[in-house]
């Protein structure tokens, strides 16, 4: 069997542990039985040897997998890692939603997108970018008794991400700890009123409220300090027509979603000014994950 | 002329200070020219003396109206009041509207929905009673450089809303005086993320998904603290039937959605257990403030 997952984009500026969307570039895994168990990494991730000795796809995979079946079994998992490591993109729970689905499908129970995602729970204990990689779009989510319950809008093709992707990691513990334990009245009123209003222009296909709804007063300065460049990313990419510009996740990829005919100027310009980052153009997924039987 | 605005319903759990509604319980305003100035006042303030000499919708209305016309001149207002005071239930927030939306009629500028919001939010710093108010249906906004921004959803005739309104009104001083300065992460996470969660609810029509997104950390239950029944309507209205039930504003009023099919039996129950209370259903309003020619 093989299967793609999506990368995704998480909190999407005042969305903290809520929001999120899943771009149409995919992580593949292809799995054979096998005598022995082996792993070959393609892509990101290529080179690191602890990745060949401690994989955590493998692990979840094989944790799902002897639970459901009682057995444990050898496998070749092939790795096509092409979402960025580190980098805010959903890589983790990429990992997570593929190994739990594969395990599922190799074990021969019905992959259900539903207990998938309230399985991946119990690894990623946020849902933002798990639930988008189960089922694609632009998801809004809420955990209630340990399961997720989420609400999807499928985006057009005349939307697209450019994405600018740093040549550095932003450390996700460094990320955590620079933020405060308690925020103001106004700033957590900022965060619920701004994530319901751009949640409002995503349904309802407001894309001109986007920018307005995307302000943020949680994260996303407080974890741009780290790398004051994106500042600058942000600000071009709203003058040059992004209709959002947000930190992915807790970065370091900047997210900003612009209508299809305004992508390649975006991307253009943000090349020019960032020549050190990667910066390219993506669709959206509306699927999720996938499985082909191959 | 006449004038006639609705009541409105805000915060709706999680969404404090950005989410609001309307219902179709109106107040009443009957302004003509006459050689004096007067007030009658029927209903809900109609004992109150200070509502005669210092009455906040006759104060409003000669301020912008002068500022429009550069005339003071003397009226007749006539007020039929039928929202209950501090309740809850906006009724300041249909004052500061209808003295605006009136001043403009009656100066001769073309009374638009937009200019008479901008200029309630120079009244009343939150948007949530006041969009509402003009807009009628759920509405979800922000506030941008002094100037609202809102998102409406008409609401449907096959919902309904059981209020419950307590025979006295929550201190709001107090009310306000018992609220942390500070929240922690989580409290703000619930709440935006539930905040987002019930408004693409509202706007996706996933009445049955209301209750799952209408959980609040932020206020309701401190200031339920002041009236405990109120835990007992929310549990009763909940086991009954409701959608979702929440605070109304700052309280002291209970706010429960439901369907048109289940509103009596709702109604019929709560009466039953707080017979000290008044109980009543209610549609929703999709216009927001109206005027009619006399």
């Amino acid at each position: 069997m093989k299967i793609f997952i999506p990368a995704t984009s998480a909190n999407l500026g005042p969305g903290f542990d809520a929001l999120g969307l899943a771009l149409s570039l995919y992580n593949s895994v292809t799995i054979t039985p096998s005598s022995i168990a082996s792993i070959a990494i393609k892509g990101e991730g290529a080179g690191r040897a602890k990745l060949k000795t401690n994989n955590p796809f493998v692990s979840i995979f094989h944790e799902v997998y002897t639970q459901m079946t009682q057995k444990r079994e050898n496998f070749r998992f092939e790795f096509q890692n092409n979402i960025p490591l580190s980098r805010g993109l959903g890589s983790s729970s990429a990992v997570i939603v593929g190994a739990i689905a594969s395990a599922f499908h190799l074990a021969g129970v019905r992959v259900e997108k539903e207990a998938v995602l309230n399985r991946a729970l119990e690894y990623e204990s946020h849902p933002d970018n798990i639930t988008p990689a189960v089922y694609g779009g632009f998801t809004v989510s809420v955990v209630k008794n340990g399961r997720v319950c989420t609400q999807k809008k499928a985006l057009p093709q005349t939307l697209k991400a450019v994405l600018v992707i740093p040549d550095r990691p932003m450390s996700t513990a460094k990320s955590r700890t620079q933020l405060p334990k308690h925020y103001a009245m106004k700033e957590c009123v900022n965060n619920l009123s701004h994530a319901a209003f751009l949640t409002a222009a995503f349904f309802n296909d407001r894309w001109d409220l986007l920018r307005l709804g995307a302000v943020d007063k949680m994260h996303e300065e407080r974890r741009m300090q780290q790398l004051p460049e994106l500042f600058a990313v942000r600000s071009l990419a709203l003058e040059t027509g992004a209709l959002m510009s947000t930190l992915s996740g807790s970065g370091s990829t900047f997210f900003n979603l612009v209508y299809q005919e305004d992508a390649q100027r975006v991307e253009d310009v943000l090349k020019k000014h960032f020549p050190d980052y990667f910066v390219g153009t993506f669709g959206f997924d509306n699927e999720g994950f996938r499985i082909e039987n191959s």
